[in-house]
């Protein structure tokens, strides 16, 4: 008996050592998130360590996926192409909640202050805003057209909870302004057909949408309250408005250094260099292929370009002080995402067709390292957690 | 005995039920550090949750204390007046290492690659390079000078493994540079006397030191290899040169919006906004006191500014739009530091003779809440980490 209780009370210690052990601490800062499509899954990676944490799956269909963070780094929010929306608890690793919003969404915002999460949906056509906490829906905006629905587009997070976005098929940008009790929405034409994505510039006071069907940018002042938007950047492709378009090119904050904008161009091999607030083009820089992200490195010194197929093989890098190209780098099938380190030293290539994701030296443009990973997309660092507009 | 023996069970499983409860995980993404410099602490803080997390004592005297974080927010490496540089880990919210390393410091920083730590002494005069690992000595660069050793001011790191800082007695500028086997030191002479402070432009391009005893800053074109150094803004106190200059104003990162800067005015109630690369003057904005520090917002829409005795309960805002004061605050006695939510909807501000952190909502400029502290001074949030050149 008395044996039998010193054994029960050894089990039970040792039972108590064993769990009782803290769960290791981990910062956030290092974190990041890839997308692997193939698998409906997440990969945990750490950039300092150059490593895979964890791979998580369960997220459905995440073909152009995209992904917010909580400004503490906490939770990431990936968007699905299923209408999944997925809150991710980053120090635990684990799916904290999921749920299926639409039939087809294209990417999402964060309010600036951290309580709203925004989805673009294509199918039914519209934004529908979520609590941030619990993901309940708390504001349904259906984008509403003569005929149906339109299909929405680059969402955006402005002021302290606003979000922009355009509507595809009714040539349209909305503000949806919910600082207020009764929230509002402001509609504007786009003055042109198609926008397909967009992003406010740095400072907050436009809002930039990139147009499918006819030439330039429509450009939306967000600071007078008006509905007017202007055609900016209108010629570049007269001549070739019918030349094909291999893939929809990407909008987004990066694009921006100081006041200068490095847009890629739609259906041409080259990017745009313009100047802000006047829009006046300063220099039409060729590529090797038609551009899809435009990326400004962290100290704004270069900007790195991936392409469309058939040159989706290779990356371009242009010296902002010239406005020339200065590297073009053989990465590898299948360039679709890039992520710089925080302060810029490197930078993460994602190369679906090879399964893997190089990284490169930004300093002297050579390979530092190889992860292999099964078809990787989207790359996004933790820093993103601290960006508005993204 | 049987009764006295479940007794024990019952005891053991209750103390392991409480101590093995897991610590609650933090992120490293809502940290920051607060300087108590009366109490030689800091304060560990969650701006999300507004509160302090812990207090650590025995970092010995912080008065005009500094700190860098790591790139992965991991430690803070924090540099005392008494020469002490402290390692902190910030997500065991311990001292992980301290060591004196001279006997009079006055600021740090950590190289881009997060593996070296450079702290800049005033006694004796020099600057000394540390393993951000081990806190080893790596590199002794002391300040010689014809008689004695200078004081070092406004070191920052640039590119990969380089340090830019001023000699205060030499009227030099000095960049180091750590990138290959055989460090090299290049010495530039500031045109000017007195180098106070110092910072780089966001593209690196330029070091930027502030003179104290002669009229205009000192420029140093960092990326064609001379030491060839120009003055700029030559003129803006000629008539006042003799004014009392309260306190030392302080440049760094914060003071510029894409293409322009905005310098505290040496010994004068003003800001001056200059444009890049002209360093053309555009304005003079007159103020209520000498400013201190001159801080963007992260969107780049306003600048903040506190100042010396005898108006450090103030703090005015400029609206960089129009370039004016949009705003004026009666915030307490001793405005010490202000620094910025990542995202920019609120301000922290410590008020130091009271005895309190404020904290301000940016979008309509009202208190939101307050903290007590005994005497906070410098405050640091861990988005810093990514952040060169501060």
């Amino acid at each position: 008996m008395k044996k039998a209780l010193i054994f029960i009370l050894y089990f039970v210690i040792s039972a108590c050592t064993t769990f009782s052990r803290p769960p290791s601490i981990i910062t956030t800062g290092d974190l990041g998130v890839i997308i692997k499509r193939a698998q409906g899954g997440i990969a945990i990676v750490s950039w300092s360590e150059k490593k895979v944490l964890k791979t998580i799956s369960g997220l459905g269909d995440l073909s152009h996926a995209a992904l917010v963070y909580s400004p503490d780094q906490r939770y990431a929010f990936v968007f699905g192409r299923d209408g999944g929306l997925t809150k991710v608890n980053m120090v635990e690793m684990k799916i904290e909640k999921r749920i299926i919003q639409s039939g087809n969404s294209i990417g999402g915002a964060i309010s600036q202050d951290g309580e709203l999460i925004a989805v673009s949906n294509y199918e039914p056509g519209g934004v529908k805003i979520f609590s941030a906490h619990s993901l309940e829906l708390i504001f349904d905006i259906p984008a509403k057209m003569e005929n149906g629905f339109s299909k929405t587009v680059g969402l955006v997070d402005v002021g302290k909870r606003k979000f922009v976005f355009g509507l595809l098929d009714a040539n349209e940008i909305w503000m949806v302004d919910l600082e207020d009790k009764d929230p509002k929405v402001l509609k504007s034409a786009t003055q042109g057909r198609m926008p397909y994505d967009g992003f406010i510039t740095k400072d907050e006071s436009e809002y930039v949408a990139g147009l499918f069907q006819d030439d330039g940018f429509s450009v939306l002042n967000l600071e007078h309250g008006t509905n007017k938007v202007r055609r900016v950047l209108e010629n570049y492709r007269k001549a070739d408005l019918k030349l094909p378009v291999y893939k929809m090119p990407h909008l987004g904050r990066w694009t921006q250094i100081e006041n200068q904008v490095y847009l890629p161009a739609m259906g041409k091999n080259a990017v745009l260099v313009a100047e802000l607030p006047s829009w006046k083009l300063i220099k039409t820089i060729e590529l090797k292929g038609q551009p899809i992200f435009t990326m400004k490195s962290p100290n704004g010194r270069y900007v790195w370009i991936n392409f469309a197929m058939p040159e989706n093989h290779l990356v371009q890098v242009i010296d902002r002080k010239n406005l020339e190209v200065v590297k073009t780098i053989e990465v590898g099938k299948g360039v679709l995402h890039m992520e710089f380190s925080p302060k810029g030293n490197e930078i993460w290539l994602s190369v679906r067709d090879e399964n893997r994701v190089d990284i490169y030296d930004t300093h002297n443009f050579t390979l530092k390292n190889s992860i292999s990973m099964d078809q990787p997309s989207g790359i996004f660092f933790t820093n993103r957690a601290y960006e508005n507009g993204l």
